[in-house]
């Protein structure tokens, strides 16, 4: 008797946007307008919604006034309505109890849960495109918005890192329930999985799981955009540089993903990476890499030491 | 009623491999090896076979002695077993009269057929994975092959240009019984497509289809390897110039796809591309552009004219 | 007898600042500093002072209100104040009759003459440092400048193309008065020297000199600012398509000087380039290169065309 | 009265050549050709003479076997055999007793004589110009070589830094005897210059000295060949790592000089760096900037920590 082979599955297509909640939201609007180059879409009593000139969405990013740091939900993009009904279907198989909301500025109706790791996570597919003003308008019209870059010029939405207490269960659950393709793991010990790296389509990743030190759960560990070249991150760090933002960790190469990667921290807190390349995985049935040698940690690809922040720091930060 | 919103297809994954035809064989296998920077890997009586370091597949193009030069094949591979089925049944349903062949060096049985617009193709799964030899092993194990770059250092398979002589026929095909997306098109008057750019995945395009200008069917445009920065193509140009390889076109950046281009002659007379950039295609409903605006024209993003060869050469070459 | 080694003379430094002239100088400012990149530094009624960001001067650039587009003057720098006396003796020595100006905003005094060509030349030692704002300071005092880019970013002033009615007189000439070096020379047939590329220290020109076309004298063909890579110029073109700013030639590389490059016309009509790369000279004996094979044309490394506007267009335009 | 205005002197043009010492030749020769990308151009019975390819010297590099690791001797080339003469009779002035040798493979007679600090100097003007051989001639005339970039690819010899017992002495003996000018100097605590760099013509340096923190002199701490661009130094460190060589600290920004670094070792255990950028200094009258506030340290521009062994490692390397 042979096997079935396994398909993979394609019913969620992108991140699609992420909430961050921050202590310090005028501070925070302005250092992602102002430095990292986003710009701002809509804005309420409590929230600000920002987008990348590259993402082809009306808004990727919403920031909302909180007591603490960290994440406020993280949502994945559907690649259909038929897709979105069957990944609610297998979330509910798996005992996932969440609910339909009606969506937000830039989005319809999103089912929202409770991911194994403590995140609020949305699924969904209704979406509002970017719709250029006139002075906005590109020259090329396959591109959602005029290039006219300042800061760091951030281009799209890339990737999240959430901090979760069990990585193999984590990772598995989202391998099975929203269809994300494991690409590597870091598994320094035997069954002991420290980190997992996932992807939709064909990016390097859309989704980092690593293990939470400490006795909690739902942490952040980083939000990531993409810009075009690693020279762009090392602009990216010279302006960084001259606006008196901290660079924690980078520019260099990651062992996984091989992003070439640059992280700092948000005046709330939060850290944000600017990241370029990564490995891009065309074949569809891509083996996953098994990482072993680098005990404990997450390693670069040059040797170029983690600084203690970087295993430690995450938000909301724990208060001895 | 509501209407039903149409999935999109994920069957098949990716540009799996070409076979390009050559009178000049070896000339033809000595400028890919050693100014565009593939490797051989197998050899048969009349055919090379060829990788780039960042293929993961054992090979991606086949070189095969012939009288003229011009396509052999191309092959898509599909994302499951179950996948190919589903695709070799829906050519079936549209008429297409293929047959299973058993397969070739770094393939298994493929089913192939002849597309609308007379070039062969094939769709296929099972594929051998490169496994490099200890001197070829990479440090990070998350790359197919050390990265030990010679001349262009062409470093995977992109995307091919057909040309056919009914654009959107081929194209509505195509959509319909591989499952590409169609992300762009070229219209200069009303219900005269002149170009279609497809893609499977998240790419600008894996395929291109433009208009044959002659009486006659299955001609090729180019073979694109793709690089990973838009300096990597300008140092391309270079090192071509150092080998008197005539450069036909750019390297500059193409308005459809914003991708960054360079066009050379391979000594057998087929068009080789060096390609960098391109627009990257996240979201799942991602709107097709129409172009209407260049009349005629393939265009370039930045004014460069088109060179008169661009529109009449091709392969095989016709004869007067 | 041995023949005497002629010392290279290292009296004059650098181009120090040019003055275009312009017949839109709202436009043109707005072009320079919006879209070049270029900060305003002083302004008076009929004039505009800009500074690049990272040019070490208080201004490089003046924009002054005329009927007609053309070169105010362009103006050498000299390494000392006895280099300066020495070149004004050898400018007098060669007949020219120059004479002291106080200066002007940015420099002081300055020994003014009209250079074989029809030129309006200055050179002149006392110079104002710009001395940043506080908002204005580095985050490294080696830097004159916060890099806090904005459009094309233009580094710093680079080089200017003269046209000359006769190229071998203007170029030695040059060599003889004020200490230029011949790096390289266009000579399609034998005497008619057409091109001369000439530099200061060790960049590949400072000054190039090509021949005039029309029977007139005085004309600048163009003037270049630097950006660091052929990336930033890649960029610099997508910045320029997307503010609408028509692209006269390039991106491409030159044959002469090796130089990356890309022309447009600032809105008073004068041809502006942005430059980086070049050949670099450090030996103190380089051998001057002349070229032969391109009968009458500029030429390009990869084999670009040159467009005809290039060969015809200079300011002032001249009326039929 | 008036002071006199002291003129800069520009009679020594550029860091010639460095012989290097080494334990293990045949390896840091292996070394040097396959992954730094030289090309050998002589052999005698002990050592081995190489060249980057955009040298246009024969060559820049002399490789000798000997027991212990370290600099064999810098060379600087005069501009003139004028030049030559006046530093050796500046050198003469300030008591430093040198010889006359008759040169060496690559260049004519030469003033060898010890500088404080404890290094074999040489200063020397005719040199041999290399001539490709026809497989090595370059496409355009105007470079030395032909540019078919193996390993690193290094382009051209640029600095050297070199551990002096006394940083300000040996400082202001280069300023005066051979011309060099003082760009930049770290002076921690008042009248404590532990670190100072000299430029002889545009660059940001040509000489670095740095305190040695030893009881010795004579030590070499860094030579260093540049390449175009920053991303070039990522791709070199990729370069390294596929090839298992260590990358002691880098690709990251220098503070002083803005230059783009990586340092590996050799085999024979000199410190060998990859640099790109540096400030561009045209202003004949740079005013030297004098950094204070990193205590002891050389500092990086993002704030990478530099390593330890960056302050203690130098060659010879002391025995306990």
């Amino acid at each position: 008797m042979t096997s079935v082979y396994r398909e993979p599955i394609f019913d969620v297509a992108q991140l699609g946007h992420t909430e961050l909640l921050t202590p310090t939201l005028e501070k925070s609007a302005a250092f992602f307008t102002e430095v990292y180059g986003l710009y701002p879409v809509a804005e309420t009593a409590d929230s600000v919604y920002l987008r990348a000139w590259n993402d082809d969405v009306l808004t990727s990013l919403k920031l909302t006034a909180s007591p603490e740091a960290g994440l406020g939900h993280v949502a994945w993009r559907a690649s259909s309505p038929q897709g979105l009904e069957r990944r609610v279907a297998a979330l509910t198989e798996r005992g996932i109890e969440g609910r339909w909301i009606d969506g937000d500025i830039g989005h319809g109706k999103a089912y929202s849960f409770m991911a194994p790791g403590g995140h609020s996570m949305e699924v969904y597919f209704e979406t509002e495109k970017f719709r250029p003003a006139p002075d906005q308008k590109p020259y090329l019209p396959n591109q959602p918005q005029r290039y006219n870059p300042h800061g760091v010029a951030a281009a799209h939405i890339d990737h999240i890192n959430l901090l979760v207490p069990d990585v193999a269960a984590s990772r598995a659950f989202q391998e099975e329930a929203l269809g994300f393709k494991l690409r590597e793991r870091l598994v320094p010990t035997e069954d002991n999985e420290v980190g997992a790296w996932l992807s939709l389509m064909t990016k390097s990743h859309d989704l980092a799981l690593t293990r939470e030190p400490a006795q909690t759960d739902g942490r952040l560990h980083h939000l990531a955009y993409a810009v075009e070249t690693r020279d762009d991150v090392l602009k990216a760090a010279d302006i960084f540089m001259e606006n008196g933002v901290f660079l924690e960790f980078g520019p260099a190469k990651h062992s996984r993903t091989q992003g070439f990667f640059l992280y700092v921290f948000e005046p709330g807190g939060n850290r944000i990476e600017v990241f370029a390349g990564g490995i891009h995985i065309f074949s569809p049935d891509f083996e996953p890499v098994t990482w072993t040698t680098e005990a404990g940690g997450r390693g670069t690809a040059w040797g170029l030491a983690v600084p203690d922040s970087f295993h430690s720091h995450a938000t909301p930060v724990l208060r001895g």
